[in-house]
């Protein structure tokens, strides 16, 4: 829709010019609550004055016209009211004054892995520590062992049950990881798998090349060689259509900040997007790193300095948390949320669903642990499964609802948008549509 | 069935009587892991020797036969192999090596409310502190106003909501608190929505009088006045059969155990059990009085002394842990778990679920709170959730799979017991079983 119909629209002045108007849209949702995250509907988590910004970017009452997949037109349902006749009843939702946001968005996750490590939680539960775990060939290392040794069909079913738990919350966008293969094979059969996951599910899923996530068992002590081969690979794997982000773990008990520029070379040369795990541990400087290489985000980010904060501001790279790994390891150092809202760096929530220090797959838990645990609040966590979300994967038509923007929605049973972080355990999707098309 | 024809089918020696024997149960499961919680099948789970116990006390490649709603036999799968063909295939069940649980218990909610409470989780974490909540009228007066205000419809049409989302994850017993009336008739309305829903979702519901949870706003400064009328609303609603139990709040922010005592008084009278929220907050003696009244259970604790600890083993009471409330609460106190096992005080552990300090309805993740925020083991917490809540309701054919027991079951596609801890946010179930009759 041009901008001369949607005024013939808001005027309603000519009656059948804005009848042929509506009843172009395929599909139209009426009586909708919206949390637009948009700056179009006043939507600025960071004003400096927060009265003239509207929480959520809220618009109640509204009405949404959706063609081609896309949102075409965003008005009150009262707008609409006198033209419904026009419809087929299958093209009408009619949402009963219940609250819309945009599909939500996992960021940060490692959803495809073999096994799963519960007898080490249970272990450690029984007083085992890291490295009698380690000793019995646990750990990562163990997810990577069930990972090389599964087939793809298996790789796919386990990782689906995932999947499915996190687009029943609503979830229609997700990045997911390799990095449980550390060879050329198996960083293969993870990124085929998140493709076909996406393809099977009609999700959006944006996958990450992590082979410098760990050093593998046999290129002990030689992780120089190995980040060679990580470079070695990612041209391979990218010819192949799998990557479009490129990730590392850039820690003491990892890799150092020089061992991942070399990988962020090679991402830069294919104009591939980079991302950073870092300060979660500790500061070795990868924010730096990550910001120089103008890095889509850098995740976990609990030891991060001021200085690094106004590097990331300057870089616009997102802030990603990862609460389920905070609660999950019992970690006590807060990532410093004042400071990020000060620069106004925009701040994501994701689950990081991971076997070992995150075995989560509810969007809306994270949500819940981001305000419970990082004193987030509501609107701050919803952007970040949003419109934030959305920014750490470079995905500039998804996350909110705007004309332009993919129909990507999520339909709740909620009576405000802070209901979605508040409750626990508790799913209150109604309805979930991505591309224009209810699932 | 008797020992005899057990005699006969753990001895196969007569297979005509074998077949009888076996042919007469209504519904058979084959090919099942079962984690019993029997004493009889080796759980023992405080035994000094833990050699000599068997975690889950789980029994592999078993088989269960039903008869009127009751387990009538557990054996082994190659033991019912031979006569499936005398079955309809409706009667039986393949569970395909997956495992097998008592029905989950829920132990202790506030399910049962008008209302929610997002709006001050929200106003806290933009700064607002309890006062200024307290003085725009919220806190737990504003459930009370919405509990009292809701018609039995709308109070119904909202607990199911949170009820379904616990039966979903293998829920099959419920206790159900009433609490936010304060005055007869919305406690009545309370305690008939309690056992409506049960009714309707043919769930076992256990209904707490909790009139003692707050002293209401028009008995300010006269809490004795208060419990008198707590003392004469008790034998009414008892005799309306609305009560299983009688639960009172026992802190310096509630009633003291004088008050609390005068409304156990009327309990005994009644022989209705009782149960006390204590030491949550403070050490006020709550124990004492509960283990004199042999209480089910005691709930919170994490102000518990040893001493106290030594009062509920000799009465045999539950000490209830409620990992969701310390969470939310961002309580740093936890409660005296070595000191529980020590003196072999037996734990459960509930949601709480309640608007205020644990909007939590997933039993699953209260488990897993149990481990990560208290450091239970995944065996307690299982434990907890399923044969040690049914001893705090004084469920005795509840809680385990035994002969003679409720065949109350969950179907878990896990692949092993500790995945139910584990997992957050996924939901495994397969099938849930109550009285013999899949769901």
């Amino acid at each position: 829709m041009n901008n001369s119909s949607k005024q013939i629209l808001d005027d309603s002045s000519n009656i059948t010019d804005a009848i042929d108007a509506l009843t172009a849209f395929d599909h139209i949702i009426v009586n909708a609550n919206l949390a637009t995250f948009s700056a179009q509907y006043g939507f600025d988590i960071y004003s400096a004055n927060q009265k003239e910004s509207t929480p959520y970017g809220q618009l109640e009452n509204a009405a949404i016209g959706i063609k081609d997949g896309k949102i075409a037109w965003i008005g009150t349902h009262t707008q609409v009211v006198p033209y419904l006749t026009h419809y087929r009843s299958q093209q009408i939702t009619d949402a009963h004054g219940h609250w819309i946001t945009p599909g939500l968005i996992d960021c940060h996750t490692h959803i495809v892995y073999g096994g799963n490590r519960s007898n080490e939680f249970e272990a450690r539960l029984h007083g085992a520590n890291y490295q009698d775990i380690a000793a019995q060939g646990g750990g990562i290392v163990s997810t990577v062992r069930s990972t090389r040794k599964a087939s793809s069909d298996e790789l796919f079913a386990q990782s689906e049950k995932r999947l499915l738990a996190l687009i029943k919350e609503g979830v229609t966008s997700i990045e997911i990881k390799s990095g449980y293969g550390l060879d050329l094979d198996t960083e293969r059969k993870m990124l085929m798998v998140a493709r076909q996951l996406g393809k099977k599910h009609n999700i959006h899923v944006s996958t990450t090349y992590l082979a410098a996530h760990a050093l593998p068992l046999e290129y002990k002590e030689r992780a120089d060689e190995y980040i060679e081969q990580v470079c070695e690979w990612l041209p391979i794997l990218h010819s192949e259509g799998l990557v479009d982000a490129v990730d590392g773990f850039c820690e003491n008990i990892a890799f150092s900040t020089e061992q991942i520029r070399r990988v962020f070379e090679v991402a830069c040369s294919l104009d591939l997007p980079v991302k950073l795990h870092s300060e979660q541990l500790s500061d070795i400087g990868g924010i730096a790193l990550v910001a120089e290489y103008k890095g889509l985000s850098s995740d976990h980010l609990e030891h991060l300095s001021e200085d690094d904060i106004k590097k990331m501001a300057a870089s616009n790279t997102v802030a990603v948390m990862l609460p389920g790994a905070f609660y999950t390891l019992r970690d006590t150092k807060l990532p410093p949320i004042e400071e990020l809202r000060k620069h106004q760096v925009p701040i994501a929530v994701s689950t990081d669903c991971n076997p070992g220090t995150s075995p989560l797959t509810s969007l809306l838990l994270a949500m819940n642990m981001g305000c419970t645990l990082f004193y987030l609040t509501p609107e701050e966590v919803l952007a970040g499964a949003t419109v934030h979300a959305a920014q750490a994967l470079g995905l500039a038509k998804k996350g909110k609802i705007e004309v332009g923007c993919d129909a990507d929605l999520a339909l709740w049973d909620i009576t405000r948008p802070a209901d979605l972080a508040y409750q626990m355990g508790l799913n209150p999707i109604k309805g979930i549509m991505v591309k224009g098309e209810w699932r």
